[in-house]
């Protein structure tokens, strides 16, 4: 049994369980035949670029296996103990891997070797300025590398693979206990404390767990030095404790407050969890796109101020949706309102899908909602399209370890049953209070509303589907069904099997923006079921510019489909060319002219023809 | 005789030619009492700041004089030299400054102690990595530097003061031919091109108008290290004859341009001043703001995309107006075609203005046009209001230099008479091709439209009087006038002195946004004349927040006034406020109730009751 990503002990605070990662499986589907792409495409391409673009090179300078001077950012060790976390969860599912089991292996060799006596282990910091160890946490995020390691040891531990990495991971947690138990101080890039908290869960040492909370109090006393984008961006402004909004760069928001709900649910902390669930608030009620990315300023890679969305120039950092992802997980089980789930979808199948190309090796790190026509794509900053890799390569591992353990973030468990969040092609198989449950999914979600779920125990059972907060109604076995909390509640006697069947609504529909996201008003988006759509110039006739683009609101929406992409979206609009060259005319009096317009999945956008593309469409003004 | 800032030689390509400083003398009125709160105020705060804020004790730490290490921005020599600039030009309208010209003296004295034997001066080098002189021009600014001294020394040599500089200056200017004459090397900041065109203008010494050219010549041919940004960003990415759009940083682009125009008027390149106006339609055609501002990027201070012109997160950095302002008139003097003054005055009145407080001592870098409700002011690069310095406090000297500069742009000749572009209230006594002219100008502008010129001439002269791009009409001695190539043309016998009156049509309007600008779709913004006005949270009801207000564009807008502010205007418009909590609602009906709004001057935003402010208006949906 493979334990999966966040695991409470039995004593936390915790409305649903998480299922053991080896429970589940996903089968041909959406999200099944995604993992078997990140396990054959994304994983082996992202340990192969760890020795090309140079991450793995720099822990083998420290062993001295390498020469040369440390090459890569400074954090660059994260990149390898992502992919290691990646390749320890596959195994998890595929454990007859051998070039995984390989690298796995050859990489803890590497870091015992690389690990000095005392348990430090820091590329960066070993072989440029080894005297200044602990000194720079602002900006060394010598802490949050460990954080990574001690992720990929958890990892690691509960597929049962990588006995050194454990080993190297635990040394180093134990010098981090031991430098910081007494010592005030925090990292500018949270990330150890959830790792604390998570290696604490694996082993049971409560120093872990006494030092994370000890690093979630010590936030917000003026420890950092705020530099350049002052201690806002870093987190630090406030303690924890009182904070009422996000801040500051998004990924380190989010890992922090993954962090605040590990600790709170462990140690039964009120506080820190209405901490959370104040920024919750904040942050899903005024500073999320409609993709479900996050950070709308590229300057500091952060959170702007309230509704400031602007889709052109939205960062949306890759890394930024998987922590929203994975926090927003953390409160599932927190809490089991279905409301994080929905944020949980609105993320996968938006931002997080459309990060990654079809082929699997080529990415964004930034994720735009509107590529403008005549856009500068030159700088890897907000490229016209997917890179095959990143100066600062975070993403690509991060995607590679969500995916590789994300059958473990599709169902929970109860005491009295069994609830469905993500629904995925796939069989489960687990227990629900000592007593076995076998289940079976079928569906072509999210393509498709029709969920089928076969499912035999031996005792009386409430199998507990998700309805998504986009759909108005769902239907069970034909007729309305009764949404209860956000979820159909089929409690039955399943001893012979039995068969249910759930309609989700797949109506197109148009989405608003709020009145005071300024950037996109007079717009709509085109949505259908999770999917969020977008237009593509590619889909336009000749001669017609994106920009001048204009839909009819109140026309028809018609699923069609093109090659590689099943469900289109087909309405009407109008292209309205300026009557005016003037920036700032008095008066503006746009000709309009029909135009029929196919919209496609967001995620599926710059995976043809390159060109512009946009989310939110303005609405004709005839 | 004090000419002033851009003086091109009498064989240079000029349709117009500048009137010298001292010809021109604002009186009381909008720019003349501006100029005086300058000489008053700013100035001499500036001259305090240098000591205060340590630019000048870098200098003093080259020649012995002071302790520590360097501190302050590493281009801070330029604050220093900015502030001479300024101190030069008012000394050639106010001679009798002591304290001025004390400043002068004194550091004329201290540059010439701190100068090298061979003639190098800069702080930051000679003080940080001495042995690193020109190496890293991508980024040490050592010409950037070196440019804004010789810019001083331009000043000081025309307005007859500050002997010292003028000589370190030329000094230093010897040496960069010498040293750059034969080697391959730019800088990463523009300025030297335009600075040592003046100083050739000023000395005749052809050697510093090759090497400006040399300077431009060479760029995009990979000289610079591209760093972070990319060679785009530092305008390096295409040879300056060949681009067709500007890129990048927005201050370096600007001064960049500066320096074309004034190689191509005086060595009669064609080929430049086509490039020059080609990023001219490039820029104002789709990349400025309806205040002026240019830049719409905090991260790197740059362009955006064509119609990227988000007005919440607008960068529009003071000095970018500022060389927006001087670049325009160098296209002007070049052209004689009145869109230029336009640009100039667009600028002038909304985003310069607005840039400094009515003290005279706070000032804004970025210059937003929409503050949001619920804005994070803590980081000085997106402040609430506006600060008394800045750590790079490039802005406020730089400002203080135009003022004391701006009456040599009010006017120019040429061999049939007298144009006015900037309508201010003075006197102007000089001569025109020969022939004295003595005119008066009365007028209120821009709180009104009526300019009174009282002319006395022995010949017979065309006075031209500028009719803005904003009025539809105006009015010649209460008669319709004949707009010739934007101007009215009055050709008279002077000679027993005459009165014209223009009346320029005040009525206050509504602007649209071009089609493609997305950030403020149906938005519109208020003007009168040249000036943009903006809602202030101060002026609406209690209980109503600033972006719920909506304007019913079709509504009568009425003159009024309010403490400090002569013309307000007062419009009707609804509270809307939005019926659902939701970010992403599939339907918004909002409830709207009447409210009168009034706005402010753009410019005078932020002197009250500090407070969220907004351009843009969204329009009733109702």
């Amino acid at each position: 049994m493979t334990d999966g990503p966040v695991h409470p002990t039995a004593t936390a605070v915790s409305a649903l369980r998480p299922l053991p990662l080896s429970d589940v499986r996903l089968t041909n589907g959406f999200l099944g035949d995604w993992q078997r792409r990140n396990a054959v495409r994304s994983l082996p391409y992202c340990v192969g670029q760890l020795d090309a673009a140079g991450a793995l090179v720099n822990l083998r300078r420290v062993t001295g296996e390498a020469d040369g001077a440390f090459e890569n950012m400074w954090f660059a060790d994260s990149d390898v103990y992502k992919t290691l976390e990646a390749a320890a969860w596959q195994l998890g599912s595929t454990p007859d891997d051998a070039e995984l089991r390989t690298f796995v292996d050859t990489t803890g060799a590497l870091l015992a070797k690389a690990q000095d006596e005392d348990g430090y282990l820091n590329s960066y910091r070993m072989l440029v300025e080894p005297d200044q160890r602990w000194t720079k946490l602002h900006r060394s995020h010598e802490l949050y590398c460990a954080g990574h390691l001690i992720q990929a040891a958890v990892a690691a531990a509960r597929a049962g693979v990588g006995a050194e990495v454990v080993t190297v991971a635990r040394r180093l947690a134990d010098l981090v206990v031991e430098r910081f138990g007494t010592t005030d101080a925090v990292d500018g890039h949270p990330e150890i404390e959830t790792a604390l908290v998570e290696l604490y869960r694996v082993t049971g040492h409560e120093p872990y767990l006494a030092q994370a909370r000890r690093f979630l109090d010590l936030r917000g006393r003026g420890l950092l030095d705020g530099e350049r984008f002052g201690p806002a961006y870093l987190q630090d402004h406030r303690p924890v404790r009182e904070v009422t909004e996000v801040t500051g760069h998004v990924v380190r928001q989010l890992y922090l407050l993954a962090g605040m709900v590990d600790v709170a649910v462990e140690t039964h902390d009120d506080e820190l969890m209405a901490a959370a669930h104040r920024l919750w608030d904040d942050a899903f009620g005024a500073r999320t796109y409609v993709t479900g990315a996050q950070g709308s300023r590229h300057r500091d890679e952060a959170f702007g101020d309230p509704y400031e969305l602007p889709p052109d120039r939205a960062y949306g950092e890759t890394c930024a949706a998987i922590a929203s992802f994975q926090w927003n997980w953390r409160m599932l089980l927190a809490t089991g309102e279905p409301k994080y789930a929905d944020e949980m979808e609105r993320a996968l199948y938006n931002v997080i899908a459309g990060s990654t190309a079809l082929d699997g090796t080529h990415f964004f790190y930034s994720n735009t909602l509107h590529l403008r026509t005549g856009h500068d794509g030159s700088h890897e900053d907000a490229p016209s399209g997917r890179l095959p890799w990143y100066s600062c390569a975070c993403c690509p591992p991060n995607l590679a370890r969500l995916l590789a353990s994300l059958s473990g973030y599709a169902a929970t468990t109860d005491h009295s049953g069994l609830q469905l969040h993500l629904y995925a092609a796939g069989t489960i198989q687990t227990t629900v209070d000592g007593v076995e449950v076998r289940a079976e999914v079928r569906t072509d979600y999210p393509w498709d509303g029709r969920v089928v779920v076969a499912l035999t125990t031996d005792a009386p059972l409430t199998l507990s589907l998700r309805v998504p907060g986009w759909a108005p109604a769902a239907l069970l076995d034909g007729a309305p069904a009764e949404v209860t909390d956000g979820y159909v509640r089929v409690r039955r006697d399943w001893s012979a099997g039995a068969t249910v069947t759930l309609d989700l609504p797949m109506r197109p529909r148009t989405v608003r923006p709020h009145p005071r996201i300024d950037a996109v008003r007079g717009c709509v988006a085109l949505a259908r079921g999770p999917l969020v759509y977008a237009l593509e110039q590619a889909d336009l006739p000749e001669g017609v510019t994106l920009e001048d683009v204009r839909i009819d609101p109140a026309a028809d929406i018609v699923p069609g489909r093109l090659p590689d992409i099943p469900v289109t979206l087909t309405t009407s609009g109008t292209v309205e060319r300026p009557s005016s060259g003037e920036l700032y005319p008095t008066e503006v009096e746009p000709t309009g002219e029909p135009v029929e317009l196919t919209a496609i999945p967001y995620f599926l956008w710059g995976n043809r023809t390159p060109g512009p593309m946009r989310v939110w469409i303005p609405v004709t003004t005839g």
